[in-house]
């Protein structure tokens, strides 16, 4: 046990210094590698499988509600860039600029795309006429550069991978049902998928999206009792439509202007689940985006029968479309529970010649390490079960700590000493809708507003900050 | 009819002007779509289905071969990319410089990867410790960028989709058996997916890839007798590991230098689908990576009982897997056919009153217009059997185009009267082995050096320029 002892030992604790377990996880669980380019990683096999498994579900569901992918170039020359004025003011200060091809200076400097908007516009421009042309309902999946000052793996960083929806529709009523539609499905995927809770809240207009007229954003609670924006789905109105020049034809043979919205998720994902199911010995990951769902791992395996057994379980399980793996290499028992509960393997097996003889083996789950014997002919149905119980657990566990760490408040010295006594966490406090306000609180608590939850209470009738009539909850918090 | 012979006009003919020919089908068929950004287009959601296609068939192929998926940067330091001299020579010519962060200059400036073999290489030197960690086996889906003078859709784009293997292995032996194992993967790939026939050999020393030991390729025949590199597979030997300074203990304690590999295809697959298959009519589209196997076009629609029976076929062969379109628009059935021969789908369904009356439906074939009738009882058995006689067909077809525009020859003016007289295609002919000789023979024909093709053939024994001993079989053509 001393090597199981070694490796549990190299990780900080999360009480320590939650920045380090952080960064202690990301490479000892295998996800990222840094590389020599400041602000980008290798994203390793066991990292990217997450995401190809983010990918494979999400991807399913945008194709069940219409939507095609396409691929941009990853290329915008500034002038294009430029055309639609807010949203060049958010994100030139953060591009990326190529500005020699070979040898040769660009006529005209290009930006990697920090999102494509300009370009899907661009496009639509030259294939919406129509009505029959409308809706466009596209997606793309590639990385976007945007320059961070400071930066951490999967949280921030120069160059992400994510999945940018942008849809085009004939009316502004179809165009804001796709935005509600899309957040939906983020949240929706993020309980179902993620084991992670969100609030699924719109934007206060100091923290839209460069160009939005609105925006809407799921955010999660990290173990931490910081705010992580876990997704976010923008209504454009007609303003991209106006500054790029489409128009379409309608049944009327008049000439109309088209609405948009974009929505987009991004590897940040990973870093979510990290910090919200994580714990002192390492990641824990939910079943639906687990790179192996169930590790079996042999006992005493050089005993007669063991190493057969464990075989056939494999086989049975992997016939039955479970992600499993079976480790038979020569390390101990001990040393293998600690590399897989590192890794966050939702389910460990355990057979040895004991299970052998009573004909079952024994299942432990990773989140709560509760044990269960599974009955040897009854294994695909009830590791099915044990995977279920998993997500579900999960799910309550991280629920109970976002309700632990939520404070409904009345007052700014309320919200601090919320804040102070009980740690950060989400606060549910009245706001007047001034942005002057919204300031403030963030300034004399450091919460800052994540959200207008879509589901609103009625905490007080007053503004938390200056006491004139409420117009809105507002959750504040911490944020990544 | 009007319509529909408006759309046929609207091609050029392959024989008047096969380069305006292709151009015509990447837009007309909804492949791409031109950007402000010169070099660079919009794969759209029709021909980025089909790369999605390949991407599925090859990635579960990679993956039961024992590769996994990674993530590198998007961007090389340029030191990083000077670490290899013959690398960085064949390289550094084409690539993309960002030289801003914002609006702040970079210490350093970062090339857009035009390949990543520099990166794997930094990556490996980071984990690979020990025999323990060899082989590792990933690849990367993603774009690269080549700041190519001239550009074509899909041939010779400066952003380009690709996917690239790199392997690092213990021994010569090993990474040479990775090398000949993908090369074919790719090939058989070609032939049984994309019904396309490949010639697989090594490429001379000249026409090497910057950094490698050896290039393996496979190269196609496209309609015009032009010959298309298909996908390579590069032996590097250990020449990048000493450059990046990679090293291993050996079993024994003793420190040994592994041996690398990479490979890769490109979203050119498309363009070389489309000149091999594609006709008059548009593109043929190979069943396995056709967006639409099969589309259903019901006739006299208006008629009772027609739509409904269309969409009972329509559910009956979606429910079997088979990727089907009903096209139930107002559009004339004479129109449709237009369409969807412009878009390639493999197989048309009809299906009007009297067929129904008959209790069949008529399958028209794409590539010959072969036309059958199936009884609707076995629509699913005999649709499946269609789309095989079509890709067997198409693959037959193609490779008596190969066989018909392949010539033996034993002199130069053997060479040129065969191009002359019977068109451009694959040349057969010995080789001394001298580079001299091999820069003459494209001098004097036009025809540069494709290959030394695996199977190799003894048509002379001497070289089919100086007249020396021969070392090989070679094949030549006018290259893509």
């Amino acid at each position: 046990m001393a090597k199981n002892e070694k490796l549990v030992e190299s990780i900080t604790s999360m009480d320590e210094d939650f920045a380090q377990w952080y960064t202690d996880i990301v490479k000892k669980a295998g996800l990222i590698e840094y590389t020599s380019v400041k602000g980008c990683m290798v994203i390793r096999p066991y990292g990217y499988a997450i995401w190809e498994n983010m990918q494979k579900i999400l991807d399913a569901r945008f194709k069940e509600l219409g939507h095609e992918n396409v691929c941009m170039p990853m290329f915008i020359p500034e002038s294009l860039l430029n055309k639609e004025k807010d949203h060049v003011k958010g994100f030139a200060p953060e591009v990326a600029w190529v500005t020699h091809g070979g040898s040769e200076k660009l006529e005209e400097r290009l930006c990697v795309r920090p999102t494509s908007e300009t370009l899907f516009c661009e496009h639509y421009a030259n294939i919406v006429h129509s009505y029959r042309d409308l809706p466009k309902l596209y997606n793309q999946w590639v990385s976007v550069v945007r320059w961070e000052k400071t930066t951490r793996p999967f949280l921030r960083s120069r160059e992400f991978l994510w999945q940018e929806g942008h849809t085009i529709h004939a009316t502004a009523e179809e165009a804001i049902a796709e935005t509600e539609q899309m957040l939906n499905v983020y949240a929706d995927f993020c309980e179902q998928s993620l084991a992670m809770p969100v609030i699924k809240g719109k934007k206060t207009e100091s923290d839209k999206f460069a160009g939005a007229v609105s925006t809407y954003a799921i955010e999660a609670l990290m173990h931490d009792g910081k705010a992580l924006q876990a997704g976010t789905s923008h209504y454009f109105g007609d303003g991209f439509a106006k500054a790029f020049g489409i128009t379409y034809t309608d049944q009327n043979n008049r000439i109309q202007i088209p609405h948009q919205t974009s929505w987009g998720v991004t590897t940040r994902l990973i870093g979510a689940i990290i910090m919200t199911h994580g714990d002192d010995n390492g990641l824990v990951l939910p079943p639906a985006v687990a790179p192996i769902q169930v590790v079996i791992i042999p006992v005493a395996q050089h005993k007669e029968g063991v190493l057969e057994k464990a075989n056939e379980l494999y086989n049975t399980l992997k016939a039955a479309g479970i992600r499993v793996k079976l480790d038979d290499s020569e390390q101990s028992p001990g040393w293998k529970y600690s590399e897989y509960e590192m890794k966050g393997v939702p389910l460990r097996i355990e057979i040895g010649p004991r299970d052998i003889e009573e004909n079952h083996c024994v299942a432990v789950e990773r989140h709560n390490r509760n044990k269960t014997f599974i009955p040897l002919g009854e294994l695909v149905e009830r590791v099915g079960e044990r995977l279920q119980a998993v997500h579900d657990g999960m799910f309550e566990k991280a629920l109970e700590n976002q309700k632990r760490r939520t404070y409904c408040c009345r007052s700014i010295d309320e919200i601090n000493k919320a804040l102070n006594e009980k740690g950060d966490g989400f606060v549910k406090a009245m706001w007047c809708g001034d942005e002057e306000c919204e300031a403030k609180v963030k300034e004399l608590t450091g919460a800052g507003s994540r959200c207008m939850p879509l589901e609103q209470e009625h905490i007080d009738d007053k503004c938390v900050c200056c006491g004139k009539p409420a117009k809105a909850l507002v959750v504040w918090g911490k944020a990544y």
